[in-house]
């Protein structure tokens, strides 16, 4: 990351998040969670995702390259929600896009960082483009872009 | 969409899912959930995204344009790794990309139809594109693009 990361806000605006013009290129914010095996369980059941790739060691092992359970991908993509929605620019945010490039299989155990980094400040538009990536040992398991709308003051 | 809608796999692949030779370009899956206050309340457990937009009425009101909560963004995409994930391809299937467009809210009691369509068999990589939705009454909530791995014989 380019930035030292911030694991607390320290903003003015409501619970402690960014306004737009407090953000600049080259924050960063982290999420740091270990994935467990009751969280997989918890995403199929909120989810509906039941697919056996995540919930049976044995279909795993036999139909994937993984040889063995992965989490959903959508867990990890969920920590990125996690980062913008509650740190960076945090509480009151609003999701307009993100994009999801999963890159390597997450597993049980596997203790999983999320990073946020502003990228581009669209003054037209109040929003904030973030690179996203989420990191296992720090290797990059998910990536790709967010963009956000900041709470108004 | 462009075709009768799977709402249950006939395939032969392992858990009725579909082998890459058995997809078709317009085949199209759905599932459709109703979205509740304790789907939001796991969501915000299982990822750790406690942004009040999402929990705190009195928040979402005074500070968003939508009057009170939403559904987190991605509880709604976690909808469609569901639809790819158990129905089309289905079971064994492994997410490569997937990008999200968040156009309008979701809320408590909403009904939502997520829908994937094949639209591109990737023969050299064995992938297969989707065009991905979700809707609330006929209204498109989400939109974008996905590409998975099908299960392999």
């Amino acid at each position: 990351m380019s930035g030292d990361a911030i694991t607390q806000a320290a903003g003015s605006a409501p619970g402690n998040a960014y306004y737009f013009d407090e953000l600049k290129v080259g924050q960063v914010a982290q999420y740091v969670r270990e994935v467990t095996d009751a969280d997989i369980k918890a995403f199929a059941e909120v989810s509906g995702d039941h697919n056996p790739v995540h919930l049976d060691e044995a279909f795993a092992a036999e139909h994937t390259p993984f040889g063995g359970c992965i989490a959903h991908g959508l867990l990890s993509a969920s920590y990125i929600s996690t980062v913008v929605g509650t740190i960076l620019p945090g509480p009151g945010s609003i999701y307009i896009n993100q994009s999801l490039k999963f890159r390597a299989p997450v597993r049980v155990g596997d203790v999983v960082t999320t990073e946020a980094e502003v990228m581009e400040l669209i003054e037209k538009r109040g929003f904030v483009q973030f690179a996203t990536r989420c990191l296992v040992n720090g290797k990059v398991v998910l990536e790709g872009e967010a963009t956000l709308m900041p709470p108004k003051r």
